[in-house]
């Protein structure tokens, strides 16, 4: 299999730590996002939305969007599991993930951020204030969850990292990226440090990517 | 069970369609967005994030995020099944429903026009202008994809209606609310019209909902 990677995107970041996780290791392929490689047509005839990540399979299916590839991962090579066994857990796994992926990172992706400063011609101190405002609104709701359900252990749902953890590394790099305050976050910040810790989440870092600078 | 409901939420539409499919009536109870009910105390007690819907199961279970509440849904009422049987059809299914339920909807959630507007001072016109841009960017790659891959069908997968209609149908209603022209779009404009002929998409609608002003 091929990954469609970006150092630097999130939701690439995602499809790493799962792919470690699982123990595969696909060919990469780096597309720069912020030179726009992703609108380049040689790109687009691969991923019609212009985005990153993007799996091509053994046999040729090209894979679009992070959370239906991780889904896509745990499915074919269900070793280690990236969901609960129970529709209950799987349920709040699922919705922990989107809170991150619908409801916090889609506002905070780049093409968005270029838009506020194009567009709407917005200072760098209000676009760093929208960054850090959305994260503080989901990441509140999250240390609330977390800190508060019986369902939450060493990672966001019990013992073993779930796709909730492979969301909520990526954001929490984001967040320390931009420098938000995540002492009002102890419990996200215990959780991503399990993660972390771990080689499959360490070794996904931007940092540790080949096309990184 | 009982679901936290608003006419105008995008993502309560989504969930009141899958329950339609599904053949099944919950209680609801109906959480006024516009007037910040779901800020309000008693609503964080069921759903900390502040956000609609928010499904109670039969034994109590509070689970939220549209998408987390619809694969519940599926997976303990699996007929029809809003999923296909295959990884593939799976993964390719998933990828529309979080193209829209991602990339487009949640920078166009009220939330947000109000930051836009309250913090940013942006000009009616310029929101506006802000919400048809993220359709048009979503709906010409979805376009693409739709009117390209032999797997779309009477819907966007097939013969029958799934989690990727289950998204589309109330994003085209967004987008007409917004007066976006569909022209460019004659795909999912056909197959949106497929899904409304159906009563449990058009029993869903905004306007049908006991809350509607």
């Amino acid at each position: 299999m091929k990954l469609y990677d970006y150092f630097r995107s999130s939701a690439a970041y995602r499809v790493r730590i799962a792919l470690n996780l699982k123990g595969l290791v696909p060919e990469r392929a780096f597309v720069h996002l912020a030179r726009g490689q992703q609108r380049a047509g040689d790109y687009l005839s691969v991923n019609p939305q212009g985005l990153v990540p993007a799996l091509v399979t053994d046999d040729g299916h090209v894979l679009s969007q992070s959370l239906a590839i991780v889904d896509w991962l745990d499915e074919t090579h269900p070793s280690p599991p990236l969901l609960p066994a129970d529709p209950i857990g799987r349920a709040r796994v699922r919705s922990i993930a989107l809170a991150i992926a619908c409801d916090i990172h889609p506002l905070n992706n780049l093409r968005v951020l270029n838009y506020l400063s194009n567009t709407f011609g917005v200072t760098a101190d209000q676009r760093n204030g929208w960054y850090k405002y959305w994260i503080d609104v989901g990441f509140e709701a999250l240390e609330t969850r977390l800190a508060g359900e019986p369902q939450t252990g060493t990672y966001c749902h019990g013992a073993a990292p779930t796709l909730a953890d492979v969301c909520l590394v990526p954001q929490v790099a984001n967040a320390r990226r931009f420098h938000v305050d995540l002492s009002p976050y102890p419990t996200i910040v215990r959780i991503d440090a399990a993660c972390v810790a771990l080689p499959a989440f360490a070794d996904a870092a931007p940092a540790k990517q080949p096309d990184a600078e």
